[in-house]
């Protein structure tokens, strides 16, 4: 019986090259996306289109109160999200607690599944600098997730798989070819337009046309 | 300058007496309340009504989709809660995931308000068995909360505080009594009716009235 995956989705690049890594796997797919106020949710519709085309087992949208919080700039309309600028700081767009949050509808949705397996994009080398991007962190949710949880206690593992963790943005979308993803229905910019145009330069767009270059492929991103 | 805290409060007997803790502590009330499409949420007017007899600095409200992913007779219309039945399992009320969800609402607002202490209800004596309120876990979110946030990585120690945790329903009544809880503004029951009338029989009713009849002191609870 194939086993099933919740899967953190949100129609961009990374987690796009996640789920088909999870189908190559043969893993019985659930995606999961969020409306949580971010500027650009027009990424919640690729995401749809995504998990239609690849035929999941179910995708599923839930709406979070996130934005009610305040603090980012990826979802605060009096905050601007800036320009990639090279700084190691954390920057504007970081929303805080976001994947622990993710992470705990992940782990809820799986129980009631009877899932063990959740798969989130995270990575740590062409990144912003998010702490919830780091492996020490995703280790200590795991254990919170066996904790928090019946089944859990009955003995099952969560597993939190980062299939990307220690990927370049280049070797994600050389691992993404391979496996035959289309990059062109993927989203990635912080400032994309109604129509999914990216802007071309905050971080988000940044790393990613860094990664098409680095892998020596085109990039298919259309921009503004 | 006092300290802020965010308290976790579903104008229940043990968060309302959590909150008397926290002002006795003088911190400065953050409270965060939730519809999850539990059933009774009339226990949210409670909160509110209570937010504002403790004049906390700021009462938040966040409606979130938890009863999608169903799994729990607290939440879905098709399952019903059952009379209390002494069994030491883990009852149908069990949300999946529920308080590392809830936590992780309170850990986002705590980095947007620079506060670093969360108060929690959670009780592992006279309590359902739900795994998410009991120590080890408690601790196991501490670690998430510090590898998770910005401030957690700049040095921040995040505390979840559960004051509650090793006393009985008795112990917790006679605290809060000594703090001038009135207990008859405080909702319980897992299947409140909409006046907020206690049905006496569930979980929740059984141990709220075993914990009174215990402390020797009336209980102040409307039954329907």
């Amino acid at each position: 019986m194939q086993k099933k995956a919740i899967i953190l989705f949100s129609g961009g690049l990374d987690s796009t090259t996640c789920l088909a890594i999870a189908k190559a796997q043969d893993f019985q797919c659930y995606t999961l996306s969020f409306n949580y106020g971010q500027k650009h949710s027009v990424e919640v519709e690729h995401a749809k289109r995504l998990a239609d085309f690849y035929g999941v087992a179910e995708h599923k949208i839930l709406s979070l109160p996130i934005g009610d919080l305040a603090g980012s700039s990826l979802t605060d309309k009096k905050l601007a999200v800036a320009d990639y600028n090279g700084s190691s700081d954390i920057p504007s767009t970081y929303v805080p607690a976001r994947n622990t949050i993710f992470l705990s509808f992940a782990l809820a949705w799986a129980e009631v599944l009877d899932a063990a397996d959740i798969i989130i994009g995270a990575n740590h080398v062409d990144y912003s600098g998010y702490p919830d991007c780091r492996p020490d962190y995703l280790q200590a949710f795991e254990q919170v997730a066996k904790l928090a949880t019946k089944r859990g206690r009955e003995g099952v593992i969560f597993t939190i798989h980062a299939p990307l963790l220690n990927m370049n943005k280049a070797e994600i979308i050389q691992q993404g070819l391979q496996l035959g993803v289309d990059y062109s229905k993927t989203i990635s910019c912080y400032r994309a337009d109604d129509k999914g145009r990216a802007c071309g330069s905050c971080d988000s767009c940044v790393f990613r046309k860094k990664g098409f270059k680095e892998a020596n492929t085109e990039d298919p991103t259309v921009y503004a």
